[in-house]
């Protein structure tokens, strides 16, 4: 696959089907991921995969009531203002990630895989996501989507550790959790703000230098 | 550029030329960048550009200084260790990052552009990181190096933040710092502790399901 084309069309994938993904393939995302650079090359990192029913099914209510929990607390207000106004484009654009958020709650135990990244005694809490976003890159090449979640290790650390036997004694901190499987849409580009608005040059808020009205990379017709 | 060369060979690639990186090129990388997921699709990001002289000139003594003191301080243990054993493959590889570092914080000035990424009100912390990584990786495709450290957001985020005119109140805070320029040295794959001894399945310890004994990609001769 053109490297264009992955970093233009992985978007967050969450609905998945519930086909298992070959051990064969996650070997070859997991080979790519650890190439990935980290911190004073120090590679202090462990990925868990969890494809087991059981464990699932005692992972699937944590997610789903962290999943409500996000829209109570730290996005009450876009909600809000996205329910008031919903024919906004903002609001519509946020509705759809709501929708798309909710539905893992309500089928994570049917997603086919989970991949969990720990890092030990990493101050910065940086060092491991180029080897996470290399990861979902390469399932990407594989013709599997990925959704990076923070859910589970920002309101259920403790609780998930325990299920996973993660020795936190030792500094082991879970970074997140990226669902992973064959998606049931399709892949495309998804809309951004343009990066000239969202980049400055030398001191905060001078222009970009540059202007992207329309993405530089298209796929081939 | 396919999508495995860029995941295997972008390596931290802190010695470049002090050639400028064209508007366009830089352009197309943040554009590539953009395009990565964030948390609930928020994009609460901004990326500011650095390659005014004056500016680099302010911020060397402090990214020399921030280099020191990860010595001295966060990886003291591991500079005695390779010190007292500089045979030892481990002392070595950490001895060449070490040298690459410091020579990174003796070139500062010298080195063409910074990207420093910035994230607002991201509790996670983490939102960004795809984006950086895929600016890294677009980078490689320009045959651009790359790497981000975290030292100057690290030891001086203050002094930094003062430089580059932050609005901290506004709750951005500085997620790093990207050296880029066009490369001294060749690209190639890096050596890295192999997937399986990094990857567990369903409960911490339990073996990967997989091995993977050689680099599962590599490039055409």
């Amino acid at each position: 696959m053109d490297l264009h084309e992955a970093l233009y069309t992985t978007r967050a994938m969450r609905r998945v089907k519930p086909d298992p993904i070959p051990l064969d393939v996650q070997a070859r995302i997991m080979d790519a991921a650890v190439r990935a650079p980290s911190g004073g090359n120090q590679q202090n990192w462990r990925f868990l995969f969890v494809d087991d029913q059981g464990i699932k099914d005692q992972l699937a209510p944590l997610y789903a009531d962290a999943a409500s929990k996000l829209w109570d607390t730290f996005y009450s207000g876009q909600v809000a203002a996205a329910h008031a106004d919903p024919t906004n484009p903002e609001s519509i654009s946020f509705l759809k990630v709501q929708k798309s958020a909710n539905w893992l709650g309500e089928h994570f135990a049917e997603v086919p895989l989970f991949m969990f990244p720990f890092a030990q005694h990493d101050p910065t809490g940086s060092s491991i996501y180029p080897a996470v976003w290399s990861a979902m890159l390469a399932a990407r090449a594989e013709g599997i989507g990925s959704c990076l979640t923070v859910l589970l290790s920002f309101f259920y650390p403790d609780e998930v550790n325990k299920i996973l036997g993660v020795p936190t004694e030792d500094g082991w901190a879970m970074q997140g959790c990226v669902s992973m499987g064959y998606p049931t849409g399709t892949w495309g580009i998804a809309p951004r703000k343009p990066a000239h608005l969202v980049t400055h040059r030398n001191s905060w808020g001078s222009p970009a230098g540059f202007d992207v009205d329309e993405p530089l990379w298209t796929p081939n017709p």
